[in-house]
């Protein structure tokens, strides 16, 4: 049972009506809706002390929550942080450098740090990171309101954090003396920035028809916005924007594998009906395909060719 | 360096101004401001999966934080539950007993999950319970508001978690067929209940001047009053509510340090001017003792003489 699965099945058993998007929507104010999301990160599964540094994991552990207020259209505020650390950990200045990393990122959206918890762990940091965050009353992105003809956009380039980790388990680490590729997709994976200014943006444009971020990879994301609104997709793979850098390192076919099943990117995957797709002039995003109707199928076209796109993207368990 | 001074760094450097108290108080609506606290459990810091059940430990992680809405006189509302999860369990019916656990006791107060986090850790169970209330606006119990004069009261009994976490230490194991004193301690610890009811009334009465949940101690606990407030306490030891079977299991000196010193029994301490105190009356609360202007200076009488009552409390680290 994939953790996917487990959690569907306790959606169901206790009839949770508020998961299954990246934030619970709650409601708050008149005119404005309660965004939250939690979001733990753990060592060995989720990171590596000797692949990063304390600050850039300090501002991932924010980071990723912050990504999935922008998945949201939101805007967040405040943030509870519960941090398990074992002793050797507790003695060096590693916290320290941490809170330095978590600070400088929650400055930047001025998000509030209000609570939290510290324990010790017997061994393996874990971070669990809460974050609440505001949204125009009923305006939120969810996942289930793509409709066939609505347009794909993704914002950035996709690829890159994929890349950066498979540098780093291939013994590459992050030093101010690398390549500016290598760093780019370096930091795309240690260092990453949620796409609150545009989801912002977007937010204000009222166009998006469905939203989530790309934290498990494209192919599986696009198919949780698929299954939640009951429709299809075709991609093109010419369309979709790699990341700078990859193809300097890894073979094509590794590169579009990365930019189409590789996680953590943290860019924007939001669907736009085909008549406003002219609002997205400007904007740092690409559109790479179609919402279809046909539920729950997957095409990607490769010169020319269909094929089943399936969603191959990071899985816990 | 323990976690409470850490924290009390973190606070002065990052200015941290919601931090502190049992939750933090945020702006909500007009008439109510939110309550937010978050507590981490640990396997084989805060708990052995040899001496509880699934079901108990689902009950105890939302009970803590219900505790700490309790302590603040609000009412909860909705949580976030993160749970790191090693594959011996993943494996198992843990999670499902788990949550049936849990849920049990969301119901009875109409707690609404919303949201968390899945996880796989390497090793060891980790569990991280945000919890969201409410309470009227500006009448959240805090622990700065104690003066001197007030009255001391505690709910309940004092020891019984204590005692059970004793039992448990000492090779007893919870079983239906046991006597009806040594369940209580052992349910105590394992099953522990989050003092809401009380709470309201009190807060209803509004005429409780501080106020914390008894999870670290009572001298602890006390002592964090008196910090929070500038102010001092005395204690009668005569008057402290000792928990029915301690003293079928304990020596008297020792029943009496587990009613001073030992965590987790979640009953609410709690200061209210000296005029009120007739309306305590028909509540399940005690009178214990007084608060001093003899700022940080806590104060045991027992057998008429009087002795330093220090904080010996549980500590993290």
């Amino acid at each position: 049972m994939t953790e996917f699965e487990f959690l569907k099945g306790l959606r169901t058993r206790y009839s949770l009506s508020r998961t299954g998007d990246d934030c619970a929507v709650l409601p708050f104010r008149e005119e404005a809706d309660l965004l939250l999301t939690a979001d733990m990160l753990v060592e060995n599964v989720d990171f590596r002390l000797e692949w990063t540094t304390p600050e850039f994991l300090g501002h991932k552990a924010l980071a990723v929550s912050l990504s999935d207020i922008a998945a949201m259209g939101g805007t967040p505020k405040w943030s509870m942080l519960s941090i398990g650390v074992p002793d050797k950990l507790w003695k060096s200045d590693f916290l320290d450098r941490f809170y330095e990393g978590w600070f400088g990122l929650a400055r930047q959206y001025d998000v509030e740090l209000v609570g939290g918890d510290i324990s010790q762990v017997p061994s393996g940091l874990v971070v669990d990171s809460t974050v609440g965050g505001e949204v125009e009353k009923g305006k939120a992105f969810l996942r289930s309101g793509a409709k066939p003809g609505d347009k794909i956009f993704v914002s950035g380039f996709l690829g890159a954090a994929a890349g950066g980790l498979k540098l780093l388990e291939t013994g590459t680490r992050f030093s101010a003396d690398l390549s500016e590729n290598t760093l780019h997709l370096l930091e795309a994976q240690l260092e990453p920035s949620p796409e609150l200014q545009l989801a912002n943006l977007l937010e204000e444009l009222d166009i998006v028809t469905s939203a989530i971020d790309l934290s498990d990879g494209l192919s599986s994301d696009l198919n949780h916005i698929c299954n939640e609104s009951g429709v299809g997709a075709i991609v093109k793979t010419n369309l979709i924007p790699m990341a700078h850098g990859l193809m300097n390192h890894f073979p094509p076919n590794e590169c579009l594998k990365m930019a189409l099943d590789g996680g953590e990117d943290f860019r924007l995957l939001f669907t736009v009906r085909s008549n406003r797709v002219g609002m997205m002039d400007g904007l740092d995003v690409t559109q790479i395909g179609e919402i279809t109707s046909e539920s729950g199928r997957m095409v990607l076209v490769r010169d020319g060719r269909r094929f089943p796109l399936h969603p191959h993207g990071f899985k816990h368990f």
